[in-house]
């Protein structure tokens, strides 16, 4: 197995291949029911197997989905989706997150006509030779013009934009720093102003990735949250609840460069995902499902809280309730966090001990009780241990 | 509308949007029912909307789809798959095209940890920024380490060998010479053999890039016809007849460089697709579809040949009869194939005048009859326009 989805950096006992899901559970291929906070890494918004959007789907699919051309549909979901995101004034419709990314970059140089790009050290845009996390079998032209900041620290975002000098294209920003490893955190309004203003200040294109973040924070750009609006968004995972579909949103200012590109893909006008997109961002705009997965997710972090410390650890907890991420503290190695979500695991609820989780609308209170009682039992069975855990062999390269 | 459904550089009256599709017809929005040659650029092998294949997509979309990670699907598709392309130990399953042959680039160079690749001039490979073909947006960078050749020249694919000298990591090869706008050309098995040579001297990856012509050349991969086995090959479009998969498989010599690179997406484990796309393989194992689409496309070319003759034109109709192109002699600007293929549009037969088209095994020979019927009515009506035809301003390009 290859990709986030390989069990390859997981404690030995996570199961690598799942049979069956249904709202907020998985089975896993040896029948055990799991109660899933990764939610497909993202994808699963409103429950896997959702009847109303898998209707949608199947009843396009009859109708036509993969054809010569696109559907109407392409144009209603442009409208839908952009009358939803406050900057946006056009939509392209793709299928990977990284398809939406590379094209955000690519409009952004074909718009400025400067190569430049400005990251975040350590954020995930996809996993393209220029992005990719790990480069293997890259070279280091694939990753040329690109220069990094900190998240949330403006004086590297002034000397990311200084280094750029006059040939800069864009900024990426994730919708708040949620890379894997370390504690999340959410952006700070000053850095978010501060990117603007770099932007507007050297013609340069703000890029919001709300590839795995969107719809989870807010309704809108995730960043409308602190004020500020980017040129080019970039959407994916849950905007058709697992359907396949991820999309490049972007204003005005940006619509010519973005004509101007060539990109496209075999199932990119696929009309079935689209349809299912309506039914998802019809139910993102008229019910209450962002307030429910906070419920949901501040019940979680409560309650953990509480058990952590009763327990005698101290668990950080960051990033919204919506998306957690658990660390222990004084683990450096992970060793308490892998035995820990062992420990989970074998009381079938499934939490991830080093890559952020999500929340889903289909979770319910009492399946939060469900992985709170899990939660004590294997902070007593870490307490047991803690004092004898040996380093995890698959996670030796964090110590170096 | 963007990338290759785009109608900007078709004629006038080609419709941009549809509303259905079914078997080897579709429907515009303004509900003409079209005979389409197109098969979704590809997608569309066995028939839209084919009962057996959706069906099963439908039925592991009830039971789980896009989830936490795979299903034991991936693992029965990779076996069923590598047993069916003799060159292929493994399989990488994602969405795009472009995916494949990325990988294929990534993989080549971590197998090699060489950088040079060797493209045929004018091969399309897919359109991010290492291959699109329009450049607006990306750098000199993106395309570092290519070096062209012109398909089936043998001198010039050792110009180029010499060109990369000790740095060559792969050949890049279409199954056949199947660009825009010129004369298609089945490999010249000579030239085939020579690049099967020069990987095995240099130790660099033949990469054969099925993912347009797979599956309508050979139940193989498409260089299995002139006995040349690549030690990559990437296949897309049709492969789970329009539900979104594309692959690269890959022989054991690669299987470590592969398993070291990072790459993924937010729905490539998604099993929904691989459900259809077993159906799809068993269905190319089993049956005589490429015999029939054989079949239809002679019936198609011998009949186009007699009614062109008839009617005093020149028609050159190249590549395989499954995935035809049509040029006419002394027609350098198109203006005879735009006015031809608008005629056959008005008969309700869709036709693309510049990019090959593709055959399906939906097709029947009464709907052959009904293309050449219209054929020969739309070569009568050009034969009393031709000497009066303008250019076509949208191709004036082409002039350049």
């Amino acid at each position: 197995m290859y990709g986030h989805q390989s069990t390859g950096l997981l404690p030995d006992d996570y199961p690598q291949f799942f049979s069956r899901g249904q709202g907020a559970r998985l089975w896993d291929v040896d029948g055990n029911e799991l109660l899933d906070f990764m939610c497909a890494y993202g994808p699963n918004l409103f429950g896997y197997g959702d009847a109303q959007i898998d209707r949608a789907y199947i009843d396009q699919l009859a109708i036509g989905d993969t054809l010569t051309g696109p559907t109407g549909l392409i144009v209603e979901l442009a409208e839908q989706f952009t009358a939803m995101v406050r900057h946006a004034d056009w939509a392209i419709f793709c299928k990977n997150g990284t398809d939406a990314t590379s094209m955000a970059l690519v409009t952004a140089r074909a718009h400025t006509k400067k190569k430049t790009v400005i990251l975040a050290k350590g954020a995930y845009h996809g996993a393209a030779p220029w992005c990719t996390p790990r480069p293997t079998g890259t070279t280091a032209e694939d990753k040329a013009h690109q220069v990094f900041c900190a998240y949330n620290d403006i004086a590297s975002l002034d000397a990311a934009a200084a280094a750029a000098g006059d040939d800069l294209a864009a900024i990426f920003a994730a919708p708040m720093k949620h890379d894997a490893f370390v504690d999340q955190a959410l952006p700070d309004p000053a850095y978010a102003r501060r990117a603007r203003e770099i932007c507007d200040r050297t013609g340069a294109l703000l890029v919001v990735d709300d590839v795995r973040g969107g719809l989870r924070l807010a309704r809108d750009c995730s960043w409308s949250l602190v004020g500020v609006e980017p040129d080019l968004s970039t959407w994916g995972k849950c905007i058709a609840n697992g359907h396949p579909l991820s999309a490049l949103l972007g204003s005005d200012k940006a619509r010519a460069a973005a004509a101007s590109i060539y990109v496209t893909g075999s199932y990119w006008f696929q009309a079935a995902p689209m349809a299912a997109a309506l039914v998802t961002l019809k139910r993102v705009r008229e019910t209450d499902y962002l307030e429910r997965i906070q419920g949901v997710g501040q019940r979680l972090r409560d309650g953990l809280a509480e058990r952590a410390t009763a327990a005698g650890f101290g668990l950080r907890q960051t990033g919204p309730v919506t998306m957690p991420l658990f660390l222990f503290d004084e683990d450096p190695d992970l060793r308490k966090g892998f035995f820990w979500s062992s420990e989970m695991l074998k009381r079938r609820v499934y939490v991830h001990p080093w890559h952020n989780m999500f929340m889903c609308a289909a979770m319910t209170l009492a399946d939060i009780d469900q992985a709170l009682e899990a939660a004590e039992a294997s902070f007593a069975a870490l307490k047991t241990q803690a004092g004898s855990l040996g380093p995890v062999d698959k996670l030796a390269f964090l110590a170096a």
